[in-house]
C-alpha cells in the first residue's frame, strides 16, 4: 500500500490515481460532488474490497466537506454550513437506522487545549432530549428522537481509554448509533477547521498525530458509528515538506534545468524531513494563530449541523 | 423521621439531639472532634441500625472539614487544608482498600456553570497513573495506585443518568473505589465553599436541590464510594428563613415579650416561607457573587487533597 | 429625600408617589410606556430641578427595558430585544450628537468574577471601526461611524480609579458619545439580568454595591455619557426584606388582624434587617445559580443593541 | 545593516559576528552570561552609537532568560524562573528610578487569542496596591511601592492605539516607570514561550508580525518603558527555512558533494521562501499545540517574577 499520510479519503483516491496512472475511477470506487453557495461537498463510497484495498480504508461512504474562509464566516455562511452537513448526515441515517431511533453524539478531545477542544465544544450545544423523553415528554414534539451526548475526555486526563468508557456507557443506554466529532492532524495547512470528513466507518482517536487509540467502530462497539473528522494541527514536517516542494518549483523556474533537483522533487521528502527534524527536537505539531476563532466557528457549524440533521 | 433539610450527618445528630432533648450522644452514633490551624473537623460514625434510624442515614463514617475564609485564603491555608483533607481520605482507604488497589474519582458537575464547576475542576488536577502504569511506567514509582479520573457531566447536558455512565465504566475498567465530588445546597450561607463532607456510604446525585439522580454507591455500583460533598448555593428561601429568626430575636430584645414572636420563633419556617415564595416565582438558587474565586480556592483544596491521599 | 435603594428612576418614582399619596405625575416627571413582543419599555424624563429633587436624580432621560425570561431565552427572543434597545440609544443620539460623530463604548467589571463579566464581555462583541477607517476604509461603508471599545478592568484588579484611565483616554482620541455597560446591584432577584435601565446622564461605578467611586458623566468627562445599568446580584438583606413581607401578608391572611403585624408590614425592615445581618457576618451578596447564561444572554442583547444603535 | 530578522539582540549580535568575522566582542557591546538550575542568562549591554548601529537596537540593557521544558515545567522550577527575573528586574529599577517609585505593569494582547493571552494573564496576578495606599493603607507594610496594573486590549478589539491609551493613563496617574509584556513572533520555534527577553528601551507592540504600532518607550511616554518580550508564535516560513538548512545538510552528508547545495545553503533562504509561500496563501503564523499550557506556565513564571521584583 502506498503510505498515503492523509486520513481523507478523497486525497488518497487523489494520490492513489495519480501513482498508478488511473484516468478513470478506481474499480470499486464511486465518486461525485457538489458545490454550493462556497461550499464544496465530495463524496467517496468504497463498494467493494478492490477499492477498500487500493486506499487503505474500509468499504462504507466518506463525504468531505470544504468551507473556504471559515476564520472570517459570518452568521449566514455559518449557517448554510450547518445545514449542508445536516442533509448529509440524514442520508446516513437512512442507511443506518430505521426511523427515530436513539443516538448518542461523543465529542472527543480536551477542552483545555484550544486546537482539541473541538469535541467537547460541540457536545455543549448538542439538543439532548433522552432526558426529556423519560422525565418531562411534555416539552417535547411527538416522536421526537432521544438523543443523548458525552465528553468523555482524553486517556492523558482520564486514564481510561475512550473506547472503555463509550463500551460501557453503550451496554448501559443501548444506543441504535453513535456520532464521534474529532480533532484531525492534517496534511496541509489550508484545510485546518475549514474541513469535515464525515466517514460512517467509525475512527481510531489519535491516529492522524502517530498516537493511535483503540478503535471506535461498529466492529468493536456493535452499532453504526458515524465520525466526523476535523483537522485542526499540522506536523512542522507536513509545513516543511510542502514549502520544499513550492520551493523547488521556484528554483527550477528561476534556474531552469537542473537535475539533481528534479530528482529531488519526486522524491518523497516527508519521511526524509521527519528524520532530520526528530532528532534535532524540531517536529513540533503546531496549529494556526487563530484557532480560537477558528474553533468556534467550526463548532458552530458542526453543532447546528448535527441539531438539524436530528 | 425529622425533616433535617441538610445533608451533612453532623448539623442532623445536633438538630436531633435538640428534638429529642439527648444531652449525651445518640445510641448508634459516635463523635469526635478535632481542631487545628483554623481547621475544625468532626466524625461522626454510625455503628448500627438504631443511630441510622435517628438522622436517617446508612451506616457509616462521615467526615466535615471546616475551613474558616476560604474566600481571601492563601497558598499556606490551601496547602494545610488538602492536608487535612488527604490524612481523613488515607483513613477510609485503610478500612476500604488492600493496599495500592484502583481508584476511580468522579467530578460531578457542569463546567459551563460555575457554582456547579467544582467536580470538573478537581478532575482536571488529579494526578492520573492508571494509562501510564499501562503504556509508560518508566515515568511512575514502584508499586504506584492505578488512579483515573473522569467528569461525565450532567443529566441535563447529557442526557443519561450519571449512575448509567459509571456502571458502564467500572464493568469495563474494575476500579476497586470511587471518590466523588459534588456540589451541594447548603443550608447555611456561610458553609458556602468552606465546609468539606465526607462520607464512604456514597452520594444521591441532585439530592439537596429537590432533584434527585440515581444514587451512586456500593449497593448499585458494586464497591465502596466515598463521597466529597461540598456546598456551593443555598436556596432564597433558606436566607429568608435564618433572616427572618435572627430579626425576630432582635424584635423581642427590644420589644420584650411578644407572645405571638415567641410561637412563629419556635415554628419551621423554611415550609411556610417556600409556600410563600414558591407561587410568587422568587424561591431562587443562589450562590455569592465571590464564587468563581471561591470554587478556585475550594478546588484546589480538594484536588491536592486527594492528590495527597493517593 | 427618601432612602429610595433603588438606582432604577421607575421604581424611585413609584415609591415617591406612594409615600406623597401623588395620583398623577410628579410636577417636572414625565412618563410613557410601551409593550411588544413580552418587552416592556418605560420612559421617565426629568424635566426640572422639582422632579430632580423629588427622586434625587439628574434632570434626563431614564428608560427601563424589561425583558422576561432572558435564562431560557430564544435566539429570536435575544434579537428582539436587541433591537428594542437599539430603537432606544438612537434616539438618545439624536439627542445628544450630530450624525455620526465618534462613538467610545467602556465596557466596566471584572472578567474574572462571572456576576461582574456583563461589561468586558459585551465590549469583545461590539463592532469596532474607528481603526479601519484610519488604516482600512475599503472595508467599510462610506460614512460609517467611527467606534471604539475598552475594558478597563476594576479599581481592585487596576489600582487605577476608571474615571482616571477614561479621562486620559478622552484626552487622546476625543470621542463625541461614550457608552458605559454596568453591573448593578438588584433591589429584585426578579429583575436579574432582565432589567436594562439607560440614562444619558453617566454613572456613578459601585454605587449601588456600597462601594462609588469617582463619576463617569458629562460633568466630568465633558462629553455626554449614556449608561446601560443591568442588575446582576442582589443582597441577601434584600431577599429577607421582601420575604418577610410576603410572609408576614400570608400569616395575616390566615391568622386574621394583628395589630403587631400590621405594624411591622408598615416599617422600613430592610434597614433592620441589615441591622441584624451584619453583625452576624451575613448579608453576603448573592446572584442566582444561573448566572453564567444570564450573563451570556444579555451580553447578547447589549452588544447586539449597540451595533444596531451604531 | 543586516536583515536580522529577530528582535533578541543576543542573536542580533550572533549574526552580526558572523557576518562580519568578528572573533571578539562587537566594539561599543558587552556580554555576559550566567547559568543557574537549567536557566540561561545573557546580558547583552548596548554601551554607544558604535554598538547600536551595528545590531539596529538602542542603547541600553538586553537580558535574555532561557527555560528549559517549560511546558513540563515543575512548580519549583516555575519558581526558580521567577526568581531569576525577578533578580533581573530589581537591577533595572536601581538603574531607573529612586527608591519605591509609582510603577505600571501592562499587559499588551488579546485573551480571546490563546497564544496572544500572556500579557492579560500576567496583569491578573500582579500584586496591585496603588489604591490601596489610597483608600485602605493598613492592609500593607509600610513603605510598600505604589503598583498599578491594567491589559489595554488591541488595536483590533479596541480601534485604538495602545499608545495613546498609555499616554492617557500616564498623564492622570504619573507612575514613574512602565513594564510592558508582550508576546513575540519568534524566529525560532524552541523558544515559544521558554525565553523572556527583557530590554529597558521600550517595546513597537507587533513589529514582529509586520503588524508595527506606535512606540511604546520613554521616547514617547515620557518614562522609562521596561519591555518583557515572550515569543508565542512563529511565522510557517521560519519553520520552512529552518528545516531546509536541515534537510540540506542531511542531504550533503549522505550525497556527498553539491555545488548547487552548497550554493544554496549559503544563502538566505527565508525572503525566497516568503516569496514563495505568500502567493500561495501559505505563510501561516503558527503556534504549538501545547501553547495553553504553555502559556500558563510562562504567565506564572512572569507574575510572580514580577511580584517578587516589587
Amino acid at each position: 500500500m502506498l503510505n498515503f499520510r492523509t486520513d481523507l479519503a478523497l486525497e488518497r483516491r487523489d494520490l492513489y490515481r495519480k501513482a498508478n496512472n488511473i484516468k478513470d475511477e478506481i474499480p470499486g470506487i464511486e465518486t461525485n460532488e457538489d458545490e454550493k453557495d462556497e461550499i464544496k461537498i465530495t463524496r467517496v463510497k468504497i463498494t467493494n474490497d478492490e477499492g477498500a484495498n487500493a486506499i487503505g480504508k474500509p468499504i462504507g461512504n466518506y463525504i468531505t466537506i470544504d468551507i473556504k474562509n471559515l476564520k472570517i464566516a459570518s452568521e449566514d455562511e455559518i449557517q448554510k454550513a450547518a445545514e449542508a452537513l445536516g442533509e448529509e448526515l440524514k442520508k446516513l441515517y437512512d442507511i443506518h437506522l430505521n426511523g427515530k431511533e436513539d443516538i448518542l453524539v461523543v465529542g472527543l478531545g480536551n477542552m483545555g487545549v484550544t486546537p482539541d477542544a473541538l469535541g467537547p465544544s460541540v457536545v455543549q450545544d448538542i439538543d439532548i432530549t433522552r432526558h426529556l423523553l423519560k422525565y418531562a415528554p411534555q416539552y417535547l414534539e411527538e416522536g421526537a428522537r432521544p438523543v443523548s451526548a458525552i465528553a468523555p475526555g482524553v486517556l492523558g486526563t482520564t486514564g481510561i481509554e475512550t473506547q472503555e468508557i463509550l463500551k460501557g456507557i453503550v451496554d448501559n443506554i443501548s444506543p441504535k448509533l453513535i456520532i464521534v466529532i474529532d480533532s484531525l492532524a492534517s496534511k496541509s495547512i489550508e484545510r485546518i477547521s475549514s474541513t469535515i470528513q464525515i466517514a460512517d466507518t467509525g475512527i481510531v482517536p489519535g491516529a492522524g498525530v502517530g498516537n493511535a487509540r483503540k478503535e471506535i467502530s461498529k466492529y468493536t462497539l456493535g452499532i453504526p458509528v458515524i465520525a466526523l473528522g476535523i483537522p485542526t494541527v499540522v506536523e512542522a514536517a507536513t509545513i516543511a515538506a510542502d514549502s520544499i516542494d513550492l520551493f523547488i518549483e521556484k528554483l527550477q523556474e528561476e534556474a531552469k534545468s537542473n537535475e539533481y533537483l528534479n530528482e529531488l522533487k519526486d522524491k518523497d521528502k516527508y519521511e526524509l524531513i521527519k528524520d532530520v527534524l526528530i532528532p534535532n527536537d524540531y517536529n513540533f505539531i503546531v496549529t494556526p494563530k487563530e484557532i480560537d476563532g477558528l474553533i468556534e466557528n467550526m463548532s458552530s457549524v458542526v453543532a447546528r449541523g448535527i441539531n438539524i440533521s436530528l
